[in-house]
């Protein structure tokens, strides 16, 4: 182990490493299965006028607005109905002069229409169950002005309007926008594809029979399940014995089908350590930090690769401080914020390595966040990660932190 | 129309109505593919120790404590190294008294060994690259006590030991756990089967070509988003045209297949409300809010209904204020809590009914969360439902909020 290096620098040389991931391509998905959580590539244009055609903001009467000019409580103007317009395909007849037409809302307004009164304020007071009886005449008990309850074309979305942002994380109000403008496809960001690797002759996987020295691999589920939840794809999911050639073949062929290839296990002091001895072209160092303190990062064939430890405490906290947010960001998702929180417990901690503890959030009505340690700091410790829901930030610099310390949390 | 309610009274008859919904069916599935963000039915109990054998929790040499009990700087205990033992399948064989083996982190501690020495405390300082020099001889330069560095068989998680609550919305540190106690399946709640119905002769589905007096069906595909979102399924997707026996039909079907059945449109004042026509045992009423008044609530066929209005602002201001919540807690996710915000601008507001306007979050640095409102009260702007973030609550009784008040806040 050569190098041994501050957090923050390994943080941002491996943000500098992936910066070319953000340069996604694009891939069309459906608005009824695939667009919730996408990326939307471009902004939206609306193809057409959204209302398409004048039409009804009432249940009432369409009318020429001077028709019923004189029109008062009390001094109601009397006209013959013509019929009815419903929500519904078809145009419908012009409206002739001194004539009624009974109109349901999202109806298209009859041309010679200019105005819609309320059924209220008519002496039908509501149309409810009336679909049967035809209306021959109705009193209208007051005037309204020209265009009152009628939507004009475009005057909710004109035709060329951007209707959504490049950059919007697709929610529900934004599908029902897009369709809403006869949009069925929408262009968005591909996801960033990794390759999960696990390296250790000693694993098998979680429904396997583990013989002696053998243990369950949980990096590879929990890895390809943290890629995913920061908006990545797994593309390749392999697990390699300790022999670097199979290693290399097995890398090699990751890097030709992923953008990212993201390994655990064989990159520390050990005398078998097969991730550093299958990549001679990859930095290994030590980063100041407990867990996660071997880490690798370089390419292979030009792809863009990351070995974490194979401790599976060790390899979430890497993916937590070192690559969720590059994988987030590339994806066109906002960062998982750190929070500055209160700590409830006292912690001890080894000068000159930055601790990230497992904790829990303390909820309570205090103004501040707080947050309270769990389990021991052991790497090997699956269980308090488990019941964690957070990483508590111990700066390298600290060796006690008092209860009521502020401290940076990353939320899990 | 019959009845008037308050808008807290419709929620809590929907709740109620839909209580029945939290009993929940079970299912599994792989922790592989789908676990991720599902919710645990079950405490999950581990069925064996962790570590599963007595390993080394450091690369070094694995001793019997008393053979190395006079070691100190300068003063060294010289072992003969019998081998070594990597993490790898097999069972090391047991040390002789007075010898060493070299051993890597992970790897089974052999019977006779009782303590670790850390590469560093020897002679041999880092195995870096050392795999193909086997050690002969090991010089020890710091005693250690029985026990240390010596991972015990249970000393992170004991048979027996519940790993992950009942309840638990599944993250990769909880997938990590099940991973490493070599459970490849886990048993979550079945989602909410919801089938979503628009009505209206005059829809056309997002990818079809709308005729004269027809419109694109926006209801369908926002809120079977909606439903997704907030952890249901859509058991059925139909589009009815305003034929009250086709209508009960297809109802009739969604009620058999599904868990809750969601209808929009047909619900209001007019000639042709296909929905209170084909729903006699449904209880229709206007709520006094702005958008979404008209409001249906019942059972078909023993199957829970919610009826909501057809413009698609109001449908989808339905869903959040009606079915969110009742959703997300049925299938066992938290609640979206609504926010105090204050508000940006000054607010008119018809006395009597209950605005939700759309806004949009005012990121700044201060203490408490802004909002400001997005485009006009309109009901049928669905580009001002586009470029929102938050439903801004503007209470009954309020007819002006002056820039500065406060209001709840629902985030979409």
């Amino acid at each position: 182990m050569s190098e041994r290096v501050d957090v923050e620098l390994h943080r941002a040389d491996v943000a500098e490493l992936l910066a070319e991931l953000a340069d996604r391509p694009t891939e069309e998905v459906s608005i009824h299965r695939d667009a919730l959580g996408r990326v939307l590539a471009h902004d939206v244009v609306a193809p057409g006028p959204l209302p398409r055609f004048r039409n009804s903001q009432m249940d009432g009467f369409a009318v020429r607005a001077a028709d019923v000019a004189s029109a008062a409580p009390g001094a109601p103007v009397t006209l013959p109905v013509a019929g009815d317009v419903a929500a519904a395909p078809g145009e419908p007849a012009p409206l002739e002069p001194g004539t009624a037409v009974r109109i349901m809302t999202g109806a298209p307004v009859p041309d010679g229409a200019d105005a819609v009164i309320p059924v209220e304020d008519t002496d039908h007071v509501t149309f409810n169950g009336a679909g049967d009886t035809p209306a021959t005449k109705v009193e209208v008990a007051r005037r309204r002005a020209a265009g009152e309850f009628v939507r004009e074309p475009g005057s909710d979305v004109a035709a060329g309007d951007v209707v959504l942002r490049a950059g919007t994380v697709l929610a529900p109000h934004h599908v029902a926008a897009a369709a809403a403008c006869g949009i069925a496809r929408l262009t968005v960001l591909v996801p960033v594809s990794v390759a999960v690797v696990s390296t250790g002759s000693e694993l098998v996987p979680p429904d396997g029979e583990p013989g002696p020295g053998q243990i369950w691999d949980a990096n590879g589920p929990a890895l390809s399940a943290a890629v995913r939840a920061a908006g990545g794809r797994v593309g390749l999911r392999l697990t390699v014995p300790d022999d670097p050639e199979t290693v290399r073949v097995g890398l090699e062929r990751a890097a030709a089908l992923c953008d990212l290839v993201l390994t655990t296990g064989g990159v520390s002091q050990g005398a078998y350590e097969v991730v550093k001895d299958a990549l001679p072209e990859v930095t290994f160092r030590s980063v100041a930090m407990q867990p996660g303190g071997p880490q690798g990062f370089g390419r292979i064939a030009g792809t863009p690769v990351l070995a974490f430890p194979g401790n599976p405490v060790s390899a979430q906290v890497s993916f937590v401080v070192f690559l969720r947010d590059v994988l987030r960001r590339a994806g066109g998702l906002p960062p998982v914020e750190r929070v500055r929180a209160v700590l409830d417990d006292a912690v001890v901690s080894p000068a000159g390595k930055r601790q990230l503890l497992r904790g829990r959030w303390v909820h309570d009505a205090g103004a501040q966040p707080r947050v309270a340690v769990v389990g021991g700091p052991g790497s090997h410790l699956v269980a308090s990660m488990a019941a964690a829901d957070v990483l508590i930030d111990v700066p390298a610099a600290a060796t006690t932190l008092e209860p009521g310390a502020e401290v940076a949390a990353w939320p899990l």
